[in-house]
């Protein structure tokens, strides 16, 4: 299931996807502010009520033509993807702060952001899961990075002291790597220094170490998973 | 400043907080929807283009009255609290699926879920990290509701099989405790059993302890602190 889910093949040409994300990438920024809005405007319920009204008809809109499921990852035939629908990264993912992830073939990643409201947990602080779905994400990128994808195995989040909502970095780094199982460790910091450390486990999936035992050049080669 | 964060006593009445829930939390629902929609449609550019504009202007209404940051958790003397910006369980969040999770006191906690598009990561698949996010949270209101709130010290994950997008459950229990420390297990189950396992630490605050230390009975005793 996975394996005919994951090769979707992309169609569209470099000219085409830098014109849809033109329109998109803002769009979907119109849609972070609401969601942001969401949560702390204090205007009247009458004011909230014919805000639904409008939001209701513009999803009405939207969804007269709709791809059936999540958005998936559409890969290119060097390896790069569209991950345009990932929860943490993705250009059309409003639940996405997104993160813009730099990499190093060394196998280093990194990535600075901005977490507010959405992403609270205790008052004032960020939600200890977030900070574990954004080091996921970070710990892969530096996995796939390094020549060594794969899905996570196991993830491992130290929380050394509280993370407030603001002005953040992610790090991470492979540490170590054997067969088809790669680790990678990192971390976030805050305004007062490191908050959160993680290991993680990740492995090359059966059907990518098919492809690569069967010597297949063409066709989508994922430098990460997710 | 986390202590002054913490300590927001609920004013509302329980009439007043029904009758904001049934109006925000339906609003809330549409720009879930609108979210699911912003990564799935295949409408025109231009449909795009006059929806964003049509969204900024509903959204500058909204942010005319604003709380200044996140929307932090209202206590009531009775130690419910009303987390509706919880990026998990947040009534007001549209980032949240939201959980609805069910406690016993024994120290179980539950919820049944569905998870769309807007929470993938590989294709057709719940991200990783989203995986952790929901376990985080599960398995604190496990340790809250046996009576041993804390915050999260460690969480480890270990990612068994693929999850799908679609219905799913989540399930923790305490495993053991000792003084100021509490460890709580859980899982994800998907359609073909249980697809990720968790293992968590969760610590009461140094200002949770002495608040208990001084005997205050007045004043909010939180069940749980995200």
């Amino acid at each position: 299931m996975a394996e005919a889910r994951a090769f979707h093949t992309e169609t569209a040409t470099d000219e085409e996807i830098a014109a849809e994300a033109a329109v998109v990438g803002p769009f979907t920024d119109a849609v972070r502010a609401l969601v942001d809005a969401t949560i702390r405007s204090t205007v009247d319920l009458d004011e909230i009520r014919a805000a639904q009204a409008e939001i209701e008809a513009i999803t009405e809109r939207l969804t007269k033509e709709q791809i059936p499921g999540g958005y998936g990852v559409r890969y290119r035939t060097d390896g790069t993807g569209r991950a345009w629908g990932n929860a943490v990264i993705g250009l059309r993912n409003p639940i996405a702060p997104p993160l813009t992830i730099s990499t190093e073939p060394s196998g280093r990643a990194s990535a600075d952001f901005r977490l507010g409201a959405p992403y609270e947990g205790p008052p004032g602080l960020v939600h200890g899961g977030v900070i574990s779905l954004i080091l996921d994400q970070v710990l892969g990128h530096a996995a796939g990075a390094g020549g060594r994808p794969g899905m996570t195995g196991t993830l491992t989040i130290r929380y050394r002291q509280a993370t407030p909502l603001g002005e953040l970095r992610a790090e991470a780094w492979i540490d170590r790597a054997e067969g088809i199982k790669t680790w990678a460790k990192g971390r976030i910091i805050g305004p007062d220094g490191p908050t959160a450390e993680a290991e993680g486990l990740f492995i090359l999936p059966r059907w990518a170490r098919e492809r690569i035992a069967r010597g297949e050049s063409k066709g989508p080669s994922p430098k990460y998973f997710e």
